[in-house]
């Protein structure tokens, strides 16, 4: 594997009976792991964001699933195909829009279905309930590994496109949110991707937008950029635009929580006014993701279910409030058209 | 006058030997008042943001200006031009960006010089320097009482301009910024029209944009628009976009804190993002400000120096920390050209 993969920053680990999550809230003043030792406690972790990035929460997801199904068997009770989908139903209602979540949840319920249908068919009496959470950890860690291979992957292709399509000494480039390694099991996919052009030695700035509400740009990305030594410049959402109109960006890249079967994008919210200014100044506009984010039982954009979050990220600010309590729309992300988007770079695919 | 002019919200207030200002960095937690009792306070003011919006920050100069003067007169003094001069030199540099600051200095600078020339004149040996505190004074008072009218004209000309152009029942308004009574000497200028607006009973919902990194948009106009029970929703910066995908935006309203000679209007930063979607989306993009506002010095909007405030201001949230120590960009304004603005509405004319 490539150097590339080593990293220091990682968003979990997992240890036999639990799982460990960075808690992303509070990087980078504190650095704190969430122990979860059961479905809920991860599921829980994931609608505090305490993981976040469509990969991650895949990962995290995975592993609940392992552990929920630990708590089954360490409570002596029997693991029946209603109660492995009761653990995937709960995982899957923690952030609605990351469809990486529900795909992952699936390839470990099916991994436990099989493995059911399996012990039946074997006329087994009472099925090898520590074999099963062998099978389990075992899927989750691979659906952890894959994410990093694959992280990689689309991070050259896209990286490759790049330099082909345009070739620059260095390029000065903008992101949103953070779709970086402390998003994924690996490198990143847009991070994944400027430190595959940063080991090439072609990054001359990296401008993070910090990302309202929630501040993934300038708490998780300024951060994970800074560690690497790769330059970084922070800004305000609003200042992109700006940047676009004096000619300071080269290209934008940014990841995806969900893509639909005719390539509209759901992203963080924010994600689709970038693109509009970015066509409006004719600035290569990228989106990078995993296969697993493709949502082909989705037409259009449109039909994406747009997460709409607590008022309070937007009337408070670490728990103190700094405006009147007035009503409050937080749409948690929104949906980039296929026509603002110059390609999609997948592990396997360019489209 | 108008009933509208019977605001309860002030951003300052003259009493004779001082100016107080509220101050808006920690509204709407705390409603604290800094005296301010010569010229050096008050250009601090200016740039600490105690005081903000182009109008109130002219007419906070103006008293500036005064007790600059003041302060020579009480130290025993003589009042030359150099240092009339200097008292306008120090409040200019406070905020680069809003002409009417230099504007209401020219002005008070203006009606001294004149003071003094016609002492002169009169062959006075020792000029009459309570004389000319009390003409300087009813000077900055005049700016301050003008302001209000002017605000009230622009305000019911843009009304009058808009249910012209598109009679709705009801509009759903999106704003930028503060541009209010907390930024002008009367009702303001965008939530002014507002404020004319919600007086025909034709406001249906007004969408505030929180307005990154000084939150005036969810600190001031959230807060400014509540007490005056007119129906507010606060948004963040990045979802103003998809508000206007969604079709629910009928028109966008902003204050400008200098217009050149073409039409190009600087105004806080952001305006100039949802100006493109604005276009893009095909929603009428208003202007409202007064003539003061107006720098025919400068030809086109690229010939603007736009301030890059404290790196701080991005990088921190109430003196905490929430971001490595990156480098940061923070322009304070932007520039949005004069083709994708609709209308400007000013006290006598809309072009």
């Amino acid at each position: 594997m490539s150097k590339e993969l080593k990293l220091k920053i990682t968003p979990l680990k997992m240890k036999r009976d639990r799982l460990l999550l960075l808690n992303q809230i509070l990087l980078p003043r504190v650095v704190e792991w969430v122990e979860c030792f059961d479905a809920e406690s991860v599921s829980d972790s994931i609608k505090k964001m305490h993981v976040r990035g469509a990969p991650a929460i895949g990962i995290a997801a995975a592993y609940g699933f392992y552990l929920g199904v630990k708590k089954i068997v360490d409570n002596g009770e029997k693991v029946t195909p209603a109660k492995l989908n009761n653990i995937k139903t709960k995982l899957d209602k923690a952030r609605p829009t990351a469809v990486n979540l529900s795909w992952a949840t699936s390839l470990m319920l099916e991994s436990a279905l099989n493995y059911i249908e399996k012990s039946s068919l074997q006329n087994k009496k009472d099925m090898n309930s520590l074999q099963l959470l062998m099978e389990l950890y075992n899927k989750a860690v691979s659906i952890h590994e894959d994410d990093a291979v694959r992280c990689l992957q689309m991070s050259e292709r896209g990286a490759d496109y790049i330099v082909k399509k345009r070739s620059l000494k260095k390029y000065r480039i903008m992101t949103h949110c953070n779709a970086g390694a402390l998003a994924t099991g690996g490198i990143g996919t847009a991070l994944g991707l400027i430190r595959v052009l940063q080991q090439r030695g072609l990054v001359e700035m990296v401008y993070s937008c910090e990302t309202r509400p929630y501040l993934q740009g300038a708490r998780l990305t300024a951060y994970e950029l800074d560690k690497e030594k790769i330059p970084v410049t922070l800004i305000a959402d609003s200042m992109a635009a700006v940047l676009m109109q004096k000619k300071m960006i080269d290209f934008i890249i940014v990841g995806a929580d969900r893509i639909t079967k005719n390539g509209d994008a759901a992203n963080k919210i924010g994600t689709y006014s970038h693109s509009v200014n970015a066509k409006l100044h004719k600035i290569p506009f990228y989106v990078i993701a995993p296969k697993s984010t493709l949502d082909n039982s989705i037409t259009k954009g449109d039909e994406i279910i747009i997460e709409n979050r607590d008022s309070s990220e937007l009337l408070e600010f670490n728990g103190v409030a700094h405006a009147a309590k007035v009503k409050v729309l937080n749409y948690s992300f929104d949906v980039t058209p296929r026509e603002n988007i110059e390609a999609i770079f997948f592990e396997d695919e360019v489209i």
